[in-house]
């Protein structure tokens, strides 16, 4: 037995020796590269915080204390040591969560994988424990990209103005979050972490001025003056301090008794306080270190040993697909920028970054902003595309309404992971942008169904300069191009039987689901005509007399059923007086558990022989009332 | 001729003497106060801007150079030096707007009224300066209140690491948004205040050290160490140094001169630089500043002598009917707490601050952090009742749905002016709701159609532990109440002709207006049946099959017809295969002009008439269409 397998709560770290410890690091890390090896997963972060893990759970008492982590990818080790050493089925239906799960662990506390977002809960759960007079403390550990978000800031302002309330923040800073984190801030974490004997000056320093207090006082204003001028040439300054948290650090964040030492003098301090730790993504493991792209940020199912990938590679990306248009489109264009939000390569635009290195920005882990200064460069001329994972734009919806759509600005969107991403869980999936910006005025959607359409709408994007774009696309590999048989409006025709049948509007991939609808209800003798809107919003003015046409709409989607691209056509058919039944398929109203996509859409009934069935009860029930009103 | 008068434009400041200079600014005071008193809006701030203003125009060269206002009810003395002095018709159909307007000047850059915008705005504009070459500098003017707000972290993080990108950040310090400013930054603010000579000791600290370099930076290092456990007892330590800003103050904001000065030395500067000014809200004007709650923040029409209110004053407002509830509540519950993101007493928390003070936390202008603290407090065992405007719940979409919503958390959220607001512009309609939080799984959304309803839904708002719950109300006044003639299922019916009729489901104060559609319809002979759904997320379970038993069915509601409740009430009725035609009535897909309330609902046809209207025209349709088809 492994010192890892003996451990079956964080109690049972508390007997170890030193020696114990190490060895255990050793056997998490052999056991996070085996076991993410073969599921694919979060490996460089969980790498980096073995020692840190181990230390906080030695420090506190879990689930008494709460232990917040934000971003909980890297919350593998966390899982090993509270009772969770099955990684068999990692990420996929049935197995572990890929990120804290209530429904796992009493140990879990934010299952959300949203950065930036622990301090606000600890902030939330430091409170509640003030108020209701409980016990046990409150712990974030946030990672140094993090930091970068609005919610940190927001949150730092309020933990640091309440003096008599305790909380202790964890800085996980490996100087990266999924790539090397930017900004002011980041340069400031690096000017802390290369002081050497920062904490050693601290206590010579403060004996000197006990001595000669008047003198010591002068000579600081002297020297602190002289710092504003010489900023760089000195030692740090304490911009957490400057706020009002006490900071310690910083620390080796994997010397476990030196991280042990430092969270226990934070236990002890009776306000807010900070800890410095020091750590290394992909710690332990060569290949990932020497990894300059991401420090194996996520892999794929992989050999451990060559890390060759070991799962089957499909056709291109989409990313891909997007990464080399807009190269392309930036080479005829000087004004087309780019921007991400800490996802430069995720996103598709390292290309774009190696070809025009001073038109592109990553502005951090900060949605909002990347919204609002391309807003900014918009109204300076340049055309800014945004590109992010969809389910990271709900950060930016009010900047995207209220800064670039009431502005009219030229602005493209491009998200990836649209829709069903699965193995991420719950809060990756792309699943909400065609319903909330739907009230968006003067905003433009495209969900293009195939490469050549992406690369089309795309450019047909940023060719609008008075108005935001927004083109969406799944994370998987690109399927074989969908060819047109012909136009009604701005629509393309890719199916035709007899009118008047059901009018299926098939929405960006999904036009491959409801093609095979169309032959599934062609098979019971149902005519269909399968569309794609191409731009789902606004709705094709076309539309309402197509539908007239039919006996039924059904409208597909890889999005919420609820207030997206469905609503969207109802409303136009109902303001048109059209009134042919609309049925919506998409993604019920439920947060979604992980697993794989393919499983994710079976579950939830968006799949061909579903649709088709549900389409095929809703005409026999428009034949049965038909034939009740004859006979009545 | 005042001087103000003979004012065309920023060009005809830099002519002017100090002398002239003052009595400029008397002026502007003076009219500012009558014109402000006649129309209502925003004083207190605008009567703090007078000499920064002049400044800012008479050291740059607006339009070419880039001034952006944040929050802009700040930018009236901006608009009369500008070329706008006819206040006459502010904030009225036709007249000014309250905030900066493209459509008005050149001069005018974000017309968003949402806070700490400014920044990123600001980083936009100068990278595209950057990018094409672009000359003119830009200089972003925010309020000390609204550096709360993570988008200005998300900025200044970004603007700190560019050292090479000119940027002039200027705070307007008056220690307070619309209440005092909170947190961490607003206490690094007032350090930064209270250092007389800082200035001074600076450039006497510089030349010491040159004059000795080694042992001043031992003995720099020395006073450093000191300072981290002296921290209250020395001179302020610069945390937008520490991020990388050059920082330029603290200025006298009321000194034109000195502004002049401190801004023509960061015009010099190439890279981003902070000018902090103190000023006061409300100067020159002893009824604002004797205003303890906000210093006349926003002001009604008044006697700008007595400051007595001179527009006719309604019943009770919706606020004031949730501020007396919540603090029954909160007698009945110790677990009930509240937040509010710098609006204390608008949101009608006011009571139950003074009741409870330990109960309540103003987050300052942090909608996100509101959300995501209250995710924590229910997670805590507390029942959090976070009360925003509609409009700025926008800012926390991401923290209801991912922190709250998916983490199951009992959170009331308590939305005030909610639906068309009027007079303060596009940006502060809270339109936009109801629409996007169709997406959020287990949410409840109510809203009350009079005070007996708000009370009621409060109380079974905060009943609810397991899920997130929001109630939403407008500006008005509370209108009588409306007594419930029955009810089907969760439904209050309201009035009740023969089946088969039209079925009006009335959202909340939509409630007078669907019972006036009804009397309209009747006296033509149509029949109605009119429900308030009182919960309109989820859609009651009983009315699909009550609308099966009318002709149509018409959804009234004060926010965007697209996604709202009329798109969920249609995809319920899909889902059940009930047919009958709905049409919905709601603000359209636009952004709306300021005017009064009454005026936007007329100018949008969202009126008994036009209901009335367009359900008998959409009725004779249908009549047409069934005649066509017995008659084939």
């Amino acid at each position: 037995m492994t010192i890892l397998e003996s451990i079956r709560g964080p109690r049972d770290l508390k007997a170890l020796s030193q020696e114990d410890l190490g060895e255990l690091s050793g056997e998490v890390r052999e056991f996070l590269v085996e076991a993410v090896s073969r599921t694919g997963g979060h490996l460089g972060p969980n790498l980096g915080v073995v020692e840190l893990t181990i230390a906080l759970h030695r420090v506190f008492e879990s689930p008494t204390d709460r232990i917040v982590w934000d971003t909980g990818h890297q919350s593998y080790v966390h899982k090993l040591l509270t009772g969770r050493q099955d990684f068999s089925k990692l990420r996929g239906k049935g197995g572990l969560s890929g990120y804290p799960s209530r429904e796992e662990s009493e140990h879990d506390i934010v299952e959300n994988s949203h950065a930036s977002t622990s301090l606000g809960w600890a902030d939330g759960l430091a409170k509640a424990h003030q108020v209701l007079g409980e016990r046990g403390h409150v712990v974030a550990v946030v990672g140094d990209g993090a930091l970068t978000g609005g919610m940190a800031w927001e949150a730092l302002n309020n933990i640091a103005a309440a003096k008599d309330r305790p909380l202790i923040i964890v800085v996980n800073d490996n100087e990266r979050s999924y790539a090397p984190t930017i900004g002011g801030l980041a340069n400031h974490l690096a000017t802390l972490r290369t002081t050497d004997g920062y904490e050693q000056v601290l206590a010579w320093g403060k004996e000197a001025l006990q001595r000669t207090p008047v003198v010591g006082g002068l000579l600081y204003e002297a020297a602190h003056g002289a710092k504003k001028g010489f900023k760089d040439a000195f030692a740090p300054q304490g911009m957490f301090e400057d706020l009002g948290l006490k900071y310690v650090g910083p620390i080796d964040g994997h010397d476990i008794g030196a991280v042990e030492s430092a969270l226990r003098r934070a236990k002890r301090f009776h306000g807010p306080v900070l800890v410095h730790c020091l750590t290394e993504k992909g710690r332990g493991y060569p290949p990932a270190l020497a990894h300059e792209e991401d420090h194996f940020h996520t892999v794929g199912v992989m050999d451990p040993l060559t890390c060759a990938p070991l799962s089957p590679v499909g056709g291109p990306s989409w990313t891909s697909v997007f990464g080399e248009e807009i190269v392309r489109i930036g080479e005829e264009r000087e004004d087309v920028v780019a921007i991400t939000a800490a996802m430069l390569h995720p996103v598709g635009l390292g290309p774009f970054a190696a070809r025009f290195p001073d038109r592109v920005w990553d502005v951090g882990i900060a949605e909002q902003h990347a919204a609002v200064s391309a807003a900014g460069l918009a109204t300076g001329g340049a055309h800014p595309v945004v590109a992010v994972y969809a389910t990271f734009l709900n950060r930016a919806f009010d900047q995207l309404l209220m800064d670039v759509a009431l502005h009219r600005c030229g602005v493209t969107f491009v998200l990836d992971r649209a829709g069903v991403t699965g193995v991420d869980g719950a809060s990756h999936n792309g699943m909400w942008d065609m319903s909330i910006l739907q009230v968006v005025p003067g905003l433009r959607i495209a969900a293009p169904r195939d490469a050549a359409q992406l690369r089309a709408q795309l450019r047909e994007a940023v060719a609008v300069d008075d108005a935001p774009t927004l083109i969406r696309f799944p994370k998987e590999s690109v399927g074989p191009e969908i060819p047109a048989l012909g136009h009604i409006g701005g629509m393309d025709v890719l199916h035709r039987d007899d009118e008047p049948g059901v009018l299926l509007v098939a929405v960006g991939v999904m036009a491959p689901v409801c093609l095979q609808v169309a032959s599934l209800l062609g098979a019971r003798g149902i005519d269909c005509t399968v569309v794609d809107p191409r731009w789902v919003k606004p709705v094709d003015p076309a539309l309402p007399e197509l539908a007239a046409r039919h006996r039924l709409v059904a409208v597909v989607e890889d999005n919420s059923r609820a207030a997206g691209v469905g609503s969207a056509v109802a409303l136009a058919l109902g303001d048109a007086d059209v009134d042919v039944p609309v049925r919506r398929f998409g993604i019920p109203d439920q947060f979604l558990a992980h697993a794989k996509r393919s499983e994710v859409l079976a579950d939830i009934g968006l799949t061909p022989v579903e649709i088709a069935g549900r389409i095929s009860a809703s005409l026999a029930v428009q034949d049965a009332g038909a034939r009740q009103n004859q006979e009545s």
